[in-house]
């Protein structure tokens, strides 16, 4: 048995501290055995410091563009999911099942590849994961526009 | 007491097999007692395959044909929801609540009506599954575009 | 057996309680421990009778007043989280935490403030119940239209 662990390590994915919510919420919020995490916008780093990912689909970014951005945002879940682990006393070894994502693709109106995009996440999770654990529901859809002008976002629950 | 089944045959509805995800996910995930079904887009029948419907409301679909579009959803999510409780080990007898749905509609930006599409769903839900069961919490909204164009999208969280 | 007419009866007959937007389906549902309410739409008060709160940020509304809209639909929230709680038999004593809200805002395709403006909606939940009980993870994001074309829309998920 592979732990996540070790397939981070694989796929060379140092997990990032939790961000700071832009606004009045928190990070992630459990329920019994059940951890929601808050809507997560696209980042990349600049220089080492983190700055929102911005842009539209089928305006001024390709579908590769947003799978890449949808994967970091995925990276980023991870890092708040073992911060939310690690407050039960547990780690990521601790997930029993990566239950449902939902994916928001800032896009414009005949842009229809949302799907392709938020597989840049589905594909890590699996990966990271293996595909009973990390195997999820999802909805992916195109949004008009996201926080800070972010290029995706989304949002994650999962069974511990 | 009628049962789904008996409703299904009076409304001389076939559930269809469980539709393969576009992309890299499942159609649904069971955590406890709670199985949560990946967002379906709204496909229909051209000569015996199904084709994605796509369209957009308020430019070249009516309020009416979003509606059909979103009962057509309801099937196929009601056939997703028998494979997930067969995988359980029961059948739709066994759906003790339809919790929530998310109705996704693809509109232009002075398209107002996605409660009346979406009520395409939830009524078709409320005539199978009675009032008691069958009655759901539900978020409708205008979404820019959905994955290969499709005109609605809709998720569904039911208890068994 | 139920005949068709005794089942349109059940269908029609089912009074929805104050408050409910019209269209088939509830203000709340509870599985378990858990709440779900539907997305609420913003409402405002003219000479005492509740209007849909029109608009969209970027175009016809400031974020201030997406902000006072998000709060009066918090308020409405918390109304019906009131008669969901009476529902199971207890009030709002009894809410253990405000797990997740989804806030969506009516906006133009170069409006990125939307977490700002759904802050008017945790920023009241967290002053009515506080931080440890109130605060929720969220995901907050822009949408092209919304049912009546209210400027936002909120749904929420308890646990009591």
């Amino acid at each position: 048995m592979t732990t996540p662990y070790e397939q981070l390590a694989k796929l060379s994915i140092t997990l990032p501290p939790v961000g700071v919510p832009a606004a009045a919420y928190v990070p992630f919020a459990q329920t019994g055995n059940l951890i929601f995490l808050s809507g997560h916008i696209a980042k990349k780093y600049d220089s080492g410091a983190a700055i929102v990912w911005t842009g539209k689909l089928g305006e001024n970014l390709m579908t590769a563009d947003g799978n890449a951005a949808a994967r970091a945002v995925a990276i980023d879940l991870l890092g708040t999911l073992e911060a939310a682990c690690k407050a039960a006393g547990k780690d990521l070894n601790a997930v029993k099942r990566i239950v449902k994502i939902m994916g928001l693709v800032n896009s414009t109106d005949s842009y229809t590849e949302q799907h392709l995009v938020i597989n840049g996440a589905s594909e890590l999770i699996a990966e990271v994961f293996g595909s009973s654990v990390g195997s999820h529901a999802r909805s992916a859809f195109g949004v008009i526009q996201l926080p800070l002008g972010a290029c995706v976002e989304i949002e994650m629950m999962v069974e511990i």
